[in-house]
């Protein structure tokens, strides 16, 4: 595995490969990788001649409460972790090549963002928006490859390529998890040994409310309902949001049909889980 | 010369392109093509295998009390100017294809922009700004040219180009001029035969200014009045501005050193023209 540091020479490797004939397939990551970043890792190897995978702890998407500083690094796992599963150049860019000079542009998500996460972490995807941009440039994959687990993010993106015209295409990815049902998050490891527990109740909820609508209900509420219910019952968690919407447009619905997605976002102590199910229904 | 009307067909034309080793230089029009645009393309055909030249009239970079309905447009004729200037592929976009949804991101140039025509025209740069986030997307290419009469734009491309790691080089290229001075512009058209008359003097005026440094003068405020008095006391326009300022950085300074731009915009009856000089300065 090729360990790539600055910007420029990133940018250069990928034209020299790109010239040579070779497909890029990317993942951008935030580091202390885990198997939901390696399953990404998997099908970008099987679908590319080249895997690249960033981690670069992005500044710009954490707002001022959030947990930039605490957030979990550890790059000597990470490159070992990134070189067994398959990445041909691991991009560890510093962010005084990323952003040498405060940015001259203001990029401002419009749309899918006052729902979910969004609502919660006003800017987010300002700043997601923005080192992708950053990131297709200097990497120029013909695919890239995203986690399902957040579901906003991927709307976000499937938006950014299309709004933009890159020349990209967007692979989701299923949602890795334990085997307790639990989503795979670097954030998991600030769970408690009882909040480690509860925690996979956010996924049965989550089944709960899809076992609903197949039952029939089409009134979002009474699924959020159900949901609610059954999380505040199994778990210490605050629950920040669960909502309904359709799916990518993340628009609210008056009533449950088409593509869909349950999400949700639960606090517990020291970690902020989020969650997700799209269900493709009926009528 | 290839006409390509399609984003999609102009995208999949690049990357065919590139996979086949061709370099591409590319110059972004609104059209109405005069001899600054076609000193753009020869520069481009001698320094890239493939020139593509874009004519698109941006309606996002326009205000609301701006000309674009009034934009002088003449495709039959561009044809003909762009295939004899040397153009290899002319990309006549479709604005529904350009837009076909509300955009879900908002651009704001947050640098470079609060002077000369940033000032009177908010938001021109963001719509700047956005189309050539597209266009550089659609056509990829290593080159792009832009006339240095409009030098603040050039600054703009510039912190574009360098803020979202486009593999992207900006060649400015010197202002085309009328034999008496005039710079053109798709907008002289609709200058009266007097006004046509007056309006080489605001480059003799920036001349004054330039003059005036050559001898020594280093306050800014004494250059300025220097080509005010001559423009005022030259031609019936009205000046919207003169300023002197750093380039590419479009600060304001104490004193005249480095490389500094004068750049002015003067309102005709039914057409606005801008005009800048760029010096490298002692001290």
């Amino acid at each position: 595995m090729e360990i790539i540091t600055s910007t420029k020479a990133m940018q250069e490797r990928a034209i020299e490969l790109k010239k040579q004939g070779h497909s890029i397939g990317f993942t951008p990551t935030m580091g202390f990788l885990h198997e939901g970043h390696l399953k990404l890792v998997k099908h970008s190897s099987q679908q590319n001649d080249i895997t690249v995978m960033s981690i670069f702890v992005n500044p710009l998407q954490f707002g001022p409460n959030e947990d930039f500083d605490a957030y979990p690094r550890d790059v000597e796992r990470d490159k070992k972790l990134a070189d067994n599963a398959g990445v041909s150049i691991l991009f560890l860019p510093e962010r005084s090549d990323m952003y040498p000079n405060e940015p001259s542009f203001e990029i401002n998500v419009a749309k899918r963002t006052d729902v979910l996460c969004g609502r919660s972490r006003p800017g987010h995807f300002n700043g997601v928006a923005t080192i992708l941009i950053k990131l297709f440039n200097i990497i120029m994959p013909e695919k890239v490859y995203f986690g399902m687990k957040d579901a906003q993010q991927v709307a976000v993106v499937d938006s950014l390529i299309k709004d933009f015209n890159f020349p990209i295409h967007l692979i989701p990815v299923e949602t890795e998890r334990e085997e307790d049902g639990l989503a795979r998050s670097s954030r998991n490891v600030y769970l408690s040994d009882e909040e480690r527990n509860q925690a996979p109740h956010l996924y049965k909820g989550l089944q709960k409310g899809a076992e609903a609508i197949r039952n029939g209900e089409i009134n979002p509420a009474t699924v959020i309902h159900i949901v609610e219910e059954y999380i505040k019952t199994n778990t210490n968690g605050k629950i920040d949001y669960i909502e309904l919407l359709s799916f990518p447009d993340l628009e609210a619905l008056n009533k449950v049909h088409g593509k869909i997605i349950i999400a949700l976002a639960v606090k517990f102590s020291k970690a902020r889980l989020i969650d997700n199910i799209i269900l493709e229904t009926q009528s």
